[in-house]
């Protein structure tokens, strides 16, 4: 089956690396050396500048600052997100992405369509739990609930952390879903190869 | 009934002003410089500041730039979506906001709870329908809604500035939940005086 | 913004006031003497006189009556409903209605938009998750409900009161959305300024 | 399987006969002596008197009236409604009116479990779809609802009685829930016996 | 009301008796032996011969087999299944079934409508609970949904009994509901009178 | 991440190959042979003989045959069914059929996840479209959906396959979500190489 009706990378025209804001190029040039590839995302929200670099400082804000989450548990909360908002971006991108923090070929698919059958520990099942009920239902959040992570460990800052990620990431996959979003090939086969680990 | 049960205004530790990095306090200072009072978003949000930087950035980016869509529009968005969302803290200061730029006192409790009811345009009808379909549902979104839209005479940068907008407060009701982020009594009655029109 | 699209109050006509029967003109010009206006819903339902007076009669036995329930918390069930069903009608009237019983300018918004962060008793809480249940799921009902209920110190009258109103404004959410009933404009300001307290 | 669960008819007290108002009396010997039986709904709701007048006042001044829709059709709602609210009362009680009014054993089980495939006219499956979103989504009627009733041949007035039907039997179905309400046994085969047409 | 608009029992061609297969035509002229009719499924599905087999050889292999469960208590998950998913041929035929099973000639009813109210042990309760999860939400399964079915004294083989027949029943309701397959005549009755027990 | 939590690939007991009915023991050899391993499904379903051989005869009826459908379109259905029913090791093994039989590395996860962003073909996305409302809302299947088939050059024995097969995988995703069926680990990365096509 050729490709035939292979999507564009999005809906909205996506700016020339030359036309772009030297901040910008030099973020994207940096996470091509690191990555290897630009993710689209990147590209793609280039055409918004300002809104460009609002969305990057609070990815960063959330995903890079030191906590109580471990890297793989907080893409775990991006990959179970994107599999409840029917995101393809996020979901094939970031499970890559925690495949590679996992060091565990199996967990991204796993987390993304049935986060109760995948092979992670209980704190991480009431993690996303939470992550989800943020998601999908914020308005029933209770007292108990936050009792309930407590008891798995989590503090209050934790709990933001992880209340944070999830709202983020609601934001994102509407974005990616709007204006159809495509994640690029590499992402498909990146962290399932032994040899990667 | 005396409050006897007030909540606080957030589940976190709000910041004293004087405690605030230099940039932030500025921020609030100007905003109650203007109306009057800080709306508890600022308060609460200012627990994290890298955070509540990035958050405002892309508030900004979203609601105050130029583009197609009145001020009155880009809040009926707010108000619509925080109904769908069952946040009151956006329903309820948004509301406010709204009823003041639409010199209206009736339209934001139509558009919160019902938009099919409320006294606006059909152009307005599309648009909310739309930013509801982005908040509800958008991982449906299909070429036909983008037709529906032009036929109203919403530009493809105009249906970016809809989808975002709704994709930022599904952001920001989430955490207003996440957090038990009350409104501040002021909002309650703003724009509801015809002297205030 | 003009209210270039104002709905009439109803999709059906509306009789004048001289052409309704004598009792039916009477119980208005009784409401009128009271509120000093009279609200939409009389004028439109009196299209159908027979309807008209089971409608107040239902309505009458339930919220007139003495019982457990206070004032205030029959309008807060009301308000809860009228929230889950998108009625814009009865959102803006009996919110106006619960300020007033309530003495408290924020709690019908609040209860209308997520009665969870509503500045109101455990036990009122437990009244609003009930009415909610037997407005949305009415086949779950199960003895651990009633339970759930007596351990807050309703008897099972209290319980048939929360229910019946529940279900009657379940009708009445129903009918003001099938004719497009529109609040009066008192009632958006009604209940929220401080001498009115 | 003998009947070792059997539920009483009603969560609540039933009152006896001769404790009743007379009027409240009459009404019931009334229906007895027309259906053989004293159908439970009419027991149960005696405990509330008041609420008993006004429920059938509302009851009779929609299914007894003249207008647009034939007896059978009315029924149809009701056990559509039921249907749709998991309401067993409603649904075996009314099954069996529905029955004898259309002379026809099959035509209440097939609309109660899904009308699209039910022995019906094509103008009273758009009175069902439109009696169904009543019910369950009355927040979302719009202009277009009534012009393709119009197009069946339905007035305003018709369109009334139907969402007012849909919209009584809300209230009923949300009561016969609450309560427990059980049918009598005969409503289970009534109009079920070639002999009976 | 004449059956003007009564449907065929299939949307698909249904093959002459004389035209089947040898051991399909034998497999319905020994249910015809039994039930005194042909049910209308046989006729449907022997479309396919090939899915016919695999069809019956499924149902045998849960239906007839010994276990813990009585044949009553399969059929109430069938009918409680076919509620859910609005079928009639399930609900209309193996409600028949069920009240020749269960020697009850109401319980069909209540299970397909409501098994919250109907007349069954807690034991069957649990049964039936468990059986719309797997198909309303089999994904939401966890260690303690089997707990709860063990506490009731079901062995880990009555689960997989209970979560199979959900399961093909599942298959089944979409496959009368694709083909828009119509019940007998016959199973409206069967099962409703006294002399039958 | 070690898999201190892998869970096994069945809650039930999987028989050895040596304990099992000869024609269940040669038809797994006869897929080892093929695909390199047995999957996981042949295993934890031969806990049952009977239902075992009931459900590969289903399968082969439906896969095998030939028809209009392309392997590769009926293992589209298979892998969007899965997604909308949580279920991983459909999800994750039919992934890796239709990534071979598609000879295509993104359309499985494309498919799962939302195939209205998927590089396919109109006709295909039709399919899903019907496909899908087979299996979440079968009692809502009307005459416009087989209309609307057509109109894409499927015939009524190609709709009742793609009815079919996503009735059928209704059935397996529930019984494999029942007895928490896990992927092998070669299906993650099957079809995902170059040098694979």
């Amino acid at each position: 089956m050729p490709a035939i009706n292979a999507p564009a990378i999005s809906r909205y025209p996506v700016p020339k690396l030359e036309d772009l804001p030297e901040d910008i190029r030099a973020r994207m040039l940096e996470v091509q050396e690191k990555a290897g590839f630009i993710p689209n995302v990147f590209l793609a929200l280039a055409h918004r500048p300002d809104e460009f670099r609002a969305f990057f400082a609070y990815h960063d804000a959330l995903m890079l600052k030191e906590g109580g989450l471990s890297k793989a548990e907080r893409e775990m909360i991006v990959v179970a997100v994107a599999g409840a908002n029917n995101c393809p971006y996020c979901f094939v991108a970031h499970g890559a992405i925690l495949r590679v923090y996992a060091r565990n070929p199996r967990v991204a698919d796993q987390v993304g369509v049935n986060y109760l059958k995948a092979e992670i520990t209980p704190r991480q099942r009431a993690l996303l739990a939470f992550a989800l009920k943020v998601s999908e239902r914020s308005s029933e959040i209770v007292d108990e609930d936050y009792a309930t992570l407590h008891a798995h460990g989590f503090t209050d800052e934790d709990i933001w952390d992880i209340g944070n990620i999830s709202a983020f990431f609601s934001l994102s996959n509407r974005m990616a879903n709007l204006i159809g979003l495509m994640p690029n090939d590499e992402f498909y086969l990146l962290g399932r190869l032994p040899k990667e680990k």
